[in-house]
């Protein structure tokens, strides 16, 4: 997959006639969202973002998003991509979208990508991170976005029960029942754990993720941190395939979608 | 002052039949109140906990606050206290204050005080941070909590800056035109700037602070990040006493009350 650099791709909004594919790469509080994709008359993240870009451009794009994510979810790192015959230079595009945005949506970057990139298929990889306030009392500050659990978590227990995790498997225990979707197999690459009392951060890196994966991945890994479940008992969770054996789905607030990965790093990002 | 241990409150609690004085420690996000202080028929922090103490006391008491933080402002570890004869065991108090309190109010401990505490009066010294969000993109998910500077910051000229704001001095030129204060003499005792880009957040610690002080002085030093003052002219801007020689008030989004300190660790927080 060829990539532009920013001053090419300056070139080729300026040359050229035709249409271009630009990316985006935006973080948003969900709070006050029905999540990231369209619905008739709702208050969507791709609605606001798809009325921002008419704002400047006069046209009514389709905003292909990387994820979409539940009601609630927050993201740091969500790549879209829509194709335009915007003559703004892509650089100016983030300052654009954001004065025509609401504040909870902030677009960080856009460069123009191949006409057959879609942030969705071509996606490698993905990280999420889920957070929890582990003390016995509420938080307030950060209510929005951690998950309050008061019982004391035990990270080396929840540390052995994601090392099981890892790795590739069949993930249906992990994923909402009724889903329907082609293949349940995914490969989880890394779960890493931070724990800075009262913080603790899960961060779970892998090639994709079945509805409410992450949140079930969480929630089993709290069960193990409150000892609900031995994380021995994790292979056979996986090997049974039934949902009722796994932990329960966190909420909403304490996801995050931190960064979405391709062959080759689109937004130049440093790692 | 003598202080009780929490095991010691409790038999204060149990065997008195006269009235003891609590002080409690709070986390608040301010995004939604007019501030601390009561105010005739507004939202204001004091109002919600003094209401939150009713349903669990019937007692209607005066709650004496450490701060009174403005509209906006948020606070970690704010003190206030107030009279009871509450028979609660004190360390049942938070569970019971927050299950009556909104979502944005958390407190987080309670103690038994000697009588003639005043969390406001006998405060010997307090730390508040300021925090900015140094990037050409505004922020999304920390909006309530940041302030935006677009234009990069010198985080060491911000240092040296802060340097000359330490000490002893006369801060007439970092206080609110028209404010009414006996005296206008305090002493920071210390000025931190952790620099994570693209979060810069400024600790100033001191043993008390004058209206708008400290996000006067948050201004000044990000005038002195920008380039705009130098920070040698700080000792004449606070020898001058005129406010308009030094920084703009920040706004108080960025602004968070850490930590309230006394005499003794009233609350046996380790530090």
């Amino acid at each position: 997959m060829k990539m532009y650099s920013e001053q090419e791709s300056d070139l080729v909004l300026q040359k050229n006639d035709e249409k271009v594919n630009i990316a985006i790469l935006c973080e948003y509080d969900g709070t006050d969202y029905l999540g990231w994709q369209s619905q008739k008359n709702n208050k969507t993240i791709q609605e606001k973002i798809q009325n921002a870009i008419f704002a400047i451009t006069n046209e009514k794009v389709t905003l292909y998003g990387s994820s979409r994510t539940d009601a609630g979810v927050h993201a740091k790192g969500h790549v879209s991509n829509f194709i335009s015959g915007c003559k703004i230079p892509v650089n100016k595009i983030p300052l654009a979208l954001n004065s025509n945005l609401p504040d909870s949506i902030s677009v960080k970057k856009a460069v123009i990508v191949p006409l057959d990139f879609n942030s969705r298929f071509q996606a490698k990889g993905k990280t999420y991170s889920y957070s929890i306030y582990n003390s016995p009392i509420r938080p307030a500050i950060d209510r929005f976005r951690k998950h309050h659990i008061p019982q004391i978590l035990d990270a080396s227990l929840m540390r052995e029960a994601s090392d099981k995790i890892c790795g590739e498997h069949d993930f249906s225990s992990f994923m909402a029942s009724n889903s329907e979707v082609k293949s349940t197999v995914r490969n989880i690459y890394s779960i890493e754990i931070i724990d800075k009392r009262p913080d603790i951060t899960i961060y779970v890196r892998g090639n994709g993720f079945l509805y409410n994966m992450v949140r079930i991945i969480a929630g089993t890994l709290c069960y193990a941190g409150l000892g609900k479940i031995e994380p021995g008992q994790i292979d056979d969770i996986i090997k049974s395939g039934d949902r009722r054996l796994s932990g329960k789905t966190l909420p909403a607030n304490g996801l995050c979608l931190e960064e979405v990965y391709y062959d080759s790093d689109i937004f130049n990002i440093a790692r």
